[in-house]
């Protein structure tokens, strides 16, 4: 079904408050990284595709004035949105026009400046990524207050503690802390995470992603200019989606998100994965720990554990390099920080540097002893999911 | 080149100033009049596309909210944005979806509900589809202005007049006045338009699209698929597309628009059209008029007339029906107005009915001869270009 799509370049902004350069200049940090690691130059791009959302910034249209910063025109460009998962729907975007065969190398630009708003006001645009006439402007509720709801609810049914939260937040930044393109490296402890405010009870400050600026940059290309380019492509197995409701009342479970359940088994089946033994096929996973409760709940959705066991896999410290299945190993949302736009196209990055054995360090470096990743990133709580599963085999 | 694809259903709102609903009810018009005319309900849904500027909008993130209220969850969805093109970004998407084999059925909306926010702030938002940094802070033009200067230009080069344009206006509000769906349903005359207040001379308030809500939908599927769908499937024969500065100055020439040149040149030679006689293949255009310059110039950069001749395609009425090459018989932008995010899926759908002759009457039906349309939708002064060919035949 389609050409085979292959990541040939990538390129990385560092993470953080990035009041040191503007948009264009920040997306342009990643571009150049991308075209110099694909060895292409802007004339080679038929197509860009911008993952953005932008409602904070004073470019809202960002897509034209990147494109000629970067010095991409005249190719033709589109801005792509599904909330905290834009950066995946534009890398699908492009995906598509590259599997068509109605283009040959497509430019996946992802690209976020949240910290030129305030922040309560950016706290508000993303409680808007719901559904802000029913949920946002009745009763207030914004994403840590959803989060806060799964993570009462997995506490209670399957015995779980505020501590394994926790946990995922202490790997992350363990992970964070070695990754210099994260914007928190330094490590924390239990202790820390356990003493910092509740945001939404039990949800605390360091469960919870910060407000980052970053950009990520990925060069998709067909097998034929794929092979020409680059002796390690990174393959695009598959990319399934699904939605859910923003009103969890109409959702028929409440706890896991029915929506990464239905693309990550689409995906497998796609890529030719057992769902029942996914780890028996996959190295590693980057999933979307805007909260820590998040990255327990997709351990389970993702197959890696039973329903009601994934806390155990961090508890057991199962998620760091030498356990089963290394988690956000790049230091996640949590550590490497989430820039909307960009942090889909982040975690295609760091899969394609880890597939490659190309992390900075050793101690960063996951074995790859099959070759193949999942990545999971999520838009609201389920409202958007996208899955991949990238590979070093076409 | 990937597999063909079709339109095999289409809906379209009232268009006008839509305060009687909200976003989501306003995409519900046309997507249960899309569904209806595929013959198909939401489960058969694959994957929606939402083209949506929306930055006006209490709702930014509409995605979500339209497929919930509109009960299309699980399909998987995304947002599309590329200024006054939104729309037909929109398109792109879907069609390399299905092309690529990825979907077989990917339903397209596109939505705008811009009279949420007061004028002046429309209009300044709309500014920021150019540069906001360079060009509205810094020296304040908006998009009269800009077309402004085009129209100045085009006077002084070619001897065209004020009254040319205002012929442009003219047509498109007969066409409107025959549209159940168009935003101004009255006829108006030269002296109407020539007396009319100018925005930015020699722009006046008659060369002007209004401010408009409004949604349209199309059903894009598979050849497989809509073989058995329908007996009149439009096929999209292609969709090329192009980008250009934003800061006018860095362009090689100031009149004509190199992006919308380009991509016509592509999509002509893709859909096996002679690029210099173009009205040998089509039956008829919709075109990008947000001033009535914009589609003199179109019909140039088309190839309908040679450079600095457009303007008599107008004057001597052959772009009505029953000329040369009929253009914009929706009413166009002007008098069928301009929801952006809808515009180019409007086009699609207006194309779609044309090309089955189910134009709502016998006035505004086109003589098909071809079978085979021409649409031209353009982000701001030809930033973001996107040019389609459909045809009756595969």
């Amino acid at each position: 079904m389609g050409r085979k799509v292959a990541i040939v370049g990538v390129g990385h902004s560092r993470y953080g408050v990035r009041s040191d350069v503007n948009l264009p200049e920040l997306a342009w940090e990643s571009i150049k990284e991308a075209l110099e690691d694909a060895g292409i130059s802007q004339k080679d791009v038929e197509f860009v595709v911008y993952g953005n959302v932008g409602v904070w910034s004073s470019e809202p249209l960002p897509a034209i004035v990147i494109n000629e910063y970067a010095e991409l025109t005249p190719a033709g460009t589109m801005r792509v949105e599904a909330a905290c998962a834009t950066g995946s729907a534009a890398i699908k975007a492009g995906y598509d026009m590259v599997s068509s065969g109605n283009a040959d190398i497509v430019l996946v630009v992802g690209v976020e400046k949240m910290n030129e708003s305030p922040t309560p006001t950016v706290v508000e645009l993303i409680g808007r990524a719901g559904n802000y006439f029913w949920e946002f402007e009745n009763f207030g509720l914004t994403f840590p207050g959803y989060y806060a709801f799964f993570a009462t609810r997995y506490m209670a049914k399957y015995g779980a503690t505020e501590e394994d939260f926790c946990r995922v937040a202490v790997k992350n930044h363990y992970y964070g802390a070695r990754n210099p393109k994260a914007h928190f490296q330094r490590e924390i402890s239990i202790e820390k995470c356990m003493s910092s405010r509740y945001i939404a009870w039990p949800v605390k400050l360091y469960d919870s992603s910060p407000i980052t600026d970053g950009s990520a940059t990925v060069v998709l290309a067909s097998e034929e200019v794929a092979k020409k380019l680059t002796d390690t492509p990174i393959w695009i197995k598959a990319i399934e989606t699904a939605s859910d409701t923003s009103n969890l009342s109409k959702r028929p479970e409440f706890l896991h998100r029915h929506s990464v359940m239905l693309a990550a088994q689409k995906a497998y089946k796609k890529a030719g994965i057992d769902p029942e033994n996914p780890l028996r096929y996959i190295d590693f996973a980057e999933v979307h720990d805007a909260f820590t409760i998040a990255e327990v709940l997709t351990y389970e959705e993702l197959g890696f554990a039973k329903p009601g066991e994934g806390y155990k896999l961090i508890r057991e410290e199962q998620v760091y390099i030498g356990g089963k299945i290394p988690v956000n190993i790049s230091g996640g949302l949590k550590a490497k920080g989430h820039p909307l736009g960009a942090t889909g196209v982040g975690m295609a990055v760091e899969v394609a540097k880890q597939l490659r054995g190309e992390a900075e360090t050793r101690e960063r470096q996951i074995p790859i002893k099959h070759g193949t990743a999942v990545v999971n990133n999520v838009g609201g709580t389920g409202h958007y999911t996208y899955v991949f599963i990238y590979s070093l085999k076409p």
